[in-house]
């Protein structure tokens, strides 16, 4: 079954498009964890500590959500240790029955891509069911991608306007707008790996905080899946991304990483321990997306 | 001592430009680390032979050359096991003296890239002395990498043409050329990080293969080392860098990869075992883009 099938149908199963990022800063973690930015430590014993509260998250989150998107940067931070955590966490996260959604933004040229893929979308380990890729290096880069999605089932989600404030510095540049150009290449990449959904497993990122653009981006990528990062702590908010829904409600997943695992921090949450809180706050998340989503033409 | 003059001076040791591309694709290998695409080894066997491999080829060039850039992708394959190649690799360069351009083209929004930075330019075993970055997030993006060359004395070599068939794509997108805006942000960026040789931490890619557009790259960009990469096999040719350097033939490295490592399957090199291909490869490589350095207002 395809990646666009597989993830219209858990996405269909949770009742929401709501994913939720696992980005484990150590800084942030819970007391429970602080072993993971202990300088005393060892790096395996950090990196230990990392995987074991991403775990401990993706128990929070299972059943709950469709899928989940560990930030591969914060565990490269701990080298081969922390390659380590990455695979197991990846694991845990599909025996628990979640899609994974690997953010790696990786992108090269060919014979390189080629290995990139391999590692992230091929069988092994560290592979996921989708990955982040992207595509600066243009369209002969994303090609071994495209050929893992076909091979192996697999997704990639590719950059095309990002939640950062700087995001519009080179996306933002040219008539039609770069963002608008890589849309279209989006499309078309896409067109031969559309499921029977009608969703292709080529689909985009576009940041939850670009309401303006999110309606012109939907209309030239029909059939791409819009992952939506930078809900909640990068200022998203739900109505910001009712433009990214077809009809129906679907085609979108609306994501967010620090909002949810650390909303034990947020003094909205008070009293509560870190898995409390963040189940309180991925179930406001839930509420407020679907209120958006039934208005973008019904639920999931 | 800033990256910038450090590379400088190693350069000059070498006596020209030229670096080599550590790019271990498992197929290419010499019979004798066959074990790396071996479907009956163990990974752990397999990202063992690309380590032995690794580190022969830059036993090879060691004393020949002022850096290697190890291809990351090509580890990452391995896992958690080619994670731990990478950091023995790594430690074998800098013991051999050389410096380390990591070739990983990392990039995200500022949370993420500052985890990317503290892995590739911090002071744990997976940090090289520079790496790639692609520059598509912006300048917050770009800030958490500048941060570390400042702090540890690194450097980035930031994506502005790249040397693959479709990289004007998008890199040629717009009037002026994204490739351009890119160019002329990594002159700003690289500002407060001019070492005392008058070239910045702060460099750029541009393809060997982007002869036309070199001189107007080097032109917005006076300041920065300028990593050619492509050289060889992907077509680039000792009179398409020529443009590159600055006056005084400094400023500019030459990458080749697979043109060295790989050159005893080049009919070119017959009968010869491959160290003593790579190393005729490379002598001759040197003396082509000597002879073109030359030109371009004398050795280095």
């Amino acid at each position: 079954v395809s990646f666009a099938d597989r993830l219209d149908e858990a996405t269909r199963r949770a009742g929401h498009p709501c994913v939720v990022g696992i980005d484990p800063h150590p800084e942030l973690l819970p007391e429970e964890f602080a072993l993971a930015r202990d300088p005393a430590a060892s790096r395996l014993e950090r990196a230990r500590a990392v995987a074991e509260f991403a775990c401990s998250a993706i128990d929070v989150v299972a059943g709950e959500v469709a899928a989940v998107k560990p930030q591969s940067a914060l565990f490269e931070l701990f080298g081969a240790d922390g390659a380590a955590a990455w695979e197991r966490v990846v694991q845990h996260a599909r025996e628990r029955g979640l899609l994974v959604i690997g953010d790696v933004k990786r992108g090269d040229i060919e014979s390189s891509a080629a290995a990139y893929a391999e590692a992230y979308l091929g069988t092994g380990p560290s592979a996921c069911d989708a990955i982040t890729i992207n595509p600066l290096l243009g369209s002969d880069s994303v090609q071994p991608f495209l050929e893992l999605c076909r091979r192996n089932d697999r997704g990639v989600f590719v950059l095309v306007r990002t939640s950062n404030p700087d995001g519009a510095m080179f996306q933002g540049h040219g008539a039609p707008p770069l963002a608008e150009l890589i849309a279209g290449a989006v499309h078309e990449w896409g067109r031969e790996l559309v499921g029977a959904c009608g969703l292709s497993s080529v689909g985009a990122v576009v940041g939850a905080t670009r309401r303006g653009e999110l309606a012109r981006l939907r209309s030239l990528m029909p059939h791409a899946p819009l992952l939506l990062p930078g809900y909640g702590a990068q200022g998203g908010r739900a109505a910001d991304v009712a433009a990214a829904f077809q009809r129906g409600g679907r085609g979108a997943l609306v994501s967010s990483s620090r909002g949810i695992l650390f909303a034990y921090r947020n003094p909205a949450f008070d009293g509560l321990d870190w898995r409390s809180a963040a189940r309180a706050a991925l179930d406001g998340m839930i509420r407020e997306v679907r209120a958006v989503q039934a208005g973008a033409g019904g639920g999931a």
